[in-house]
């Protein structure tokens, strides 16, 4: 064990800048890493503002944080394709290898992955941690440590774009302007749609997807929505719907907007189970597919990022240092809707 | 027009077996078809006893029937692969080739298909039929009229089990064994799946399914589903799930049932939308198919009645002749546990 | 019959720009276009210089060109989503909508295709043509008549990429930079690549292709292609490798180039049978897809146009009036490796 | 290391059932097998006769045999789903969990898979084996052993019959009726084929597959096989070819067999690049599909042979004990027509 500093939920609603002392031995086939940067997610903020999520909760003290980014310090045995100095970045979990839907090729529905900052596992705000180097990718040059940390949210969004099987030239809806929406517009756009129409009704967030060519945005305070997808698609309806509001109300009229054989994927889960349609659903043979996590996401998104087609700066609202992580939170609880995606930055 | 003797429903609750005059021209690329049986579907029966299915209001003389084989006794100009005399059996839905979802080759999702006996468009519960010889497909010579009027049910099955993209070797549930559920169950073992699990709370049902190899029933009165699927695929879930009771209560539990990655089939309309629970849809990645009729099923179905893979005469439960076809009816409505498919045989 | 004006091929070697006698009245689902822009596509370059293309030979004076963008002049009775004035391009393709491929929705392998500019097809290069509404295409204001003339060869890069089944953030290969590889590279990054290395061993080829972001160039005089890109993809291979060229040679060290499972897109034709190494395909799982000209890509092209992801203009190398169009088919058969496309512009 | 009685291929020509030293320690997520009963595969062969199989030489002595089945005698620590006493058969590949193919669910392409009875790796013709757990199978009661072993070769088949992407209904061509061959067909059959047509041009052979309902056969020295083919499917062609023959001849003529968009699955490997007509696939866009031995296909194709979908007894043409081992293989090296499958007991 060693002690490191760290930003520690002690319970809920107190966060402490501490020393904890973390297992930091590198293993075989691991790398340990020197955090970078970090950003904060909504999952993280409800540990602090709730003390649980469903069925995990803080009972003890925990480190949050699981967007990370940083550099190789040092390399495990039997880790050829890393060495010491490297920039990367990590996914947050970690799947039993041996598992039947890991063999499978799907690591993200093993039931056995752990997972950064959920219950009772660390996170990695804090100075050093050891990771597999299986799940530890390269940044290329041009992408820096900031972006490295949007991959893990920028993720979800890829894997949302993945399931979603566009084809190229597609008409995409994303409901809800929210981070997560934000990024599965723009993994959609990388993805092959040609277009993507943001729905919220708050216009800040709308206005942030709106710097983006081939984003359109929808406040439905003011147009409904199915009437613009039919005007914008001459009456034809969206190639994919990606449901990022997690909202019931969402549901209730979601069918108006796929084309006949359309799909929607599920990525905003709602807490109750919510009314679809199987009707409506039926006459246009609808395909709902729903996601968990990510899984072989991380080598794509970064080869996005590098190339260029993706560019996450836009979405970083502001960074704290180490030192102001507790503001950080206390931002974050806000809610701004200006505000997508806050970062800490560990290293000067 | 041509006088033909038909079975009419003259509104609700009053059949006739009496003359009507109806267009029997052979247009060019049509066929005309000496009608030999007739099977009796639950929506020729709910026409009957409600005089409307949600929209389709019978506000006028209306003959019934819409699962049809034959005999053709005229060919139009242009045909060229129909003579007199070749058995035949017809897809009952007409759609406009030119639609966006017809040239997209999904012809059932065009908002202008005709289908027979649905008002105001007559059915063939009549001498003889005119239809497009694009959709009327020959019978090989081992395959009965009986066999036939069976087609479109099955196919109803078939578009069940091809959006199910089952793997070889698959297992399947099917929850619900009535007509459509059977249907699927068959379907889904033909198309691939190793054994089906097909679900009711009705024995005598369960009891013609499980004539089939390969059909395991379980009765839910008696056993807990989930644990008889999880038991059968040693904790690891359905590759697949065909949803066919239409009920909410089966959607209350049915996440149990897919394993991770796995596949539902919404077969069964519920009339009011269902909760689903989507957070549970998402731990697995559930991806739900929605189907609606069939399109380029007939030849796949017959296919597979003619090489032997499939066979429904089982469950054809009693056949009347045309004089006693509103006896049919009147059976059907008891809806007897043991009856499957009902059919008149409208010649000797 | 209408006399007008248009560029009629006598016979093999001999243009005129001359009147000629064609028919143009505008049946029901038709409308009437004023041709705008023609673009000289390869063919019409060969018909013009052999005479033929293999069983396809010119016997009669054939008016020459199909990649045409124009207006609308005339509207055909039942056509109610065009009017006077609509500015369109149109397939040049028509299939015979009750076959059974366009039925299935695969219209573009239907052998009953006629097809502009292929004996004894008429091409547009003629000031007025009269077309099928359900081929004819609506463009968005911001697509200009040239960018119109452009979407029948990019529609073949679309076709390629669609059957690519391309995942967000694959790494294709194009080998050979001619319009056609050009054009499927940028379909490519359009339908989801983060990037494309394009292969040739003509400089001047390349140096277009790399104006492009996200597009690498690879001289293979120069550079071995296979070490490149295993050398990007970190020893991993591409995604999706579309070979363009039709070259034998290139067919016979391909599969060094494709990841694991990976995908080659066979989109130049060989004129004979060329070698491929089945053996090396299976260790890797290879899958070859096959593409044949485009179905379904007109309106996906124009919506990628519109929304900007795509921007073809930089590949229209010279444009050049009616009366100058024998001009553009001399420096056609030039074949200067700068030349990308050449339009024939009808209107001032 | 533990003293065992197995069949050694000391080199080329040269065998001997006798005591052999091999490591039998029964490490954690181990589990050790006494063998029953064993395949004699053409690899075997191959190794017997010529000493290598292409840069696989035999070196040293080898024990032979990878198609096998036995009882669980030992479990190592960790492993939970095996008992003592357990009916199973066993995966002969072994990959490495932590490569990048493997992870990806595709472990066959994993170059770092060991092999049974592939130089210098053993094979399982010897009393006992130990094995991962992952890759040991249990058999249902009602498959034997002798079944058991035959899980191997029908595990080719069903990874042809799974990138087929077989819809219901399909119907397939099989080239060429030797063993694997006629479990591709079989797998086909079972995997959604209404009908699968088999061609060779040994009539013993022929004879054999004929014997299962839903195969049709062609003896191509009698009989036209794309006229075979066009016939059954009223000049359509078939949406599946299978091509196990290996034969540079059997892709001469290739093209003729599929339907617009069908499927080639190429099973067998010839030596050299064969010549493939890539213009005849493109005007269908035929799509290709190559396969490596398998993955993820033992539960499900152990599934089929439970539910009495497949039955390879049929296919077990004499079994000979353990003594006899080397008079199976010398009949083995006779190839008569009428033997599909070898097998060795080694409990009496």
């Amino acid at each position: 064990m060693t002690m490191v500093r760290a930003l520690v939920l002690e319970r809920q609603h107190e966060l402490a800048l501490r020393e904890i002392d973390l297992p930091l031995e590198v293993g075989p086939g691991m790398v340990k890493i020197a955090i970078h940067t970090v950003g904060v997610c909504g999952s993280d903020v409800h540990y602090y503002t709730h003390g649980k999520i469903g069925p995990f909760v803080v009972n003890e003290p925990m480190v949050l944080g699981h967007e990370a980014a940083g550099t190789v310090v040092e390399v495990g045995a039997g880790v050829t394709h890393f060495k010491v100095g490297d920039r990367v970045c990590m996914e947050p979990g970690i799947p039993d290898p041996n598992s039947r839907a890991s063999r499978l090729g799907m690591y993200n529905v093993d039931p056995a992955v752990t997972f950064w900052a959920t219950p009772p596992v660390h996170g990695v705000l804090t100075s050093e941690v050891v990771h597999p180097a299986n799940y530890t990718f390269k940044l290329p040059d041009n992408v820096s440590f900031a972006e490295g940390a949007m991959v893990e949210p920028f993720a979800v969004g890829m894997q949302a774009a993945t399931k979603a099987k566009i084809m190229p030239g597609d008409t995409g809806v994303v409901l809800g302007a929210g981070p997560i929406g934000t990024m599965v517009a723009l993994a959609a756009l990388a993805g092959g749609c040609a277009r993507v129409i943001v729905a919220d009704l708050a216009q800040p967030k709308l206005d942030i997807a709106a710097q983006y060519p081939g984003i359109i945005t929808v406040n439905i305070r003011e147009q409904n929505l199915a009437e613009e997808v039919s005007r914008i698609t001459d009456g034809w309806g969206a190639d994919v719907v990606f449901e990022c509001s997690g909202s019931p109300q969402a549901w209730k009229t979601i069918m108006d907007l796929p084309r006949p054989s359309g799909t929607i994927v599920a990525v905003g889960l709602p807490v109750e189970p919510v009314a679809i349609d199987i009707a409506a659903a039926s006459t246009k043979e609808v395909r709902i597919e729903n996601v968990f996590r990510y899984a072989h996401q991380y080598d794509r998104a970064i080869a996005l990022l590098g190339s260029g087609k993706v560019d996450l700066k836009p979405l970083i609202s502001e960074t704290f240092s180490f030192e102001k992580a507790k503001e950080a939170f206390d931002r974050a609880v806000e809610a701004r809707p200006t505000d997508v995606k806050l970062q800490i930055k560990l290293v000067d």
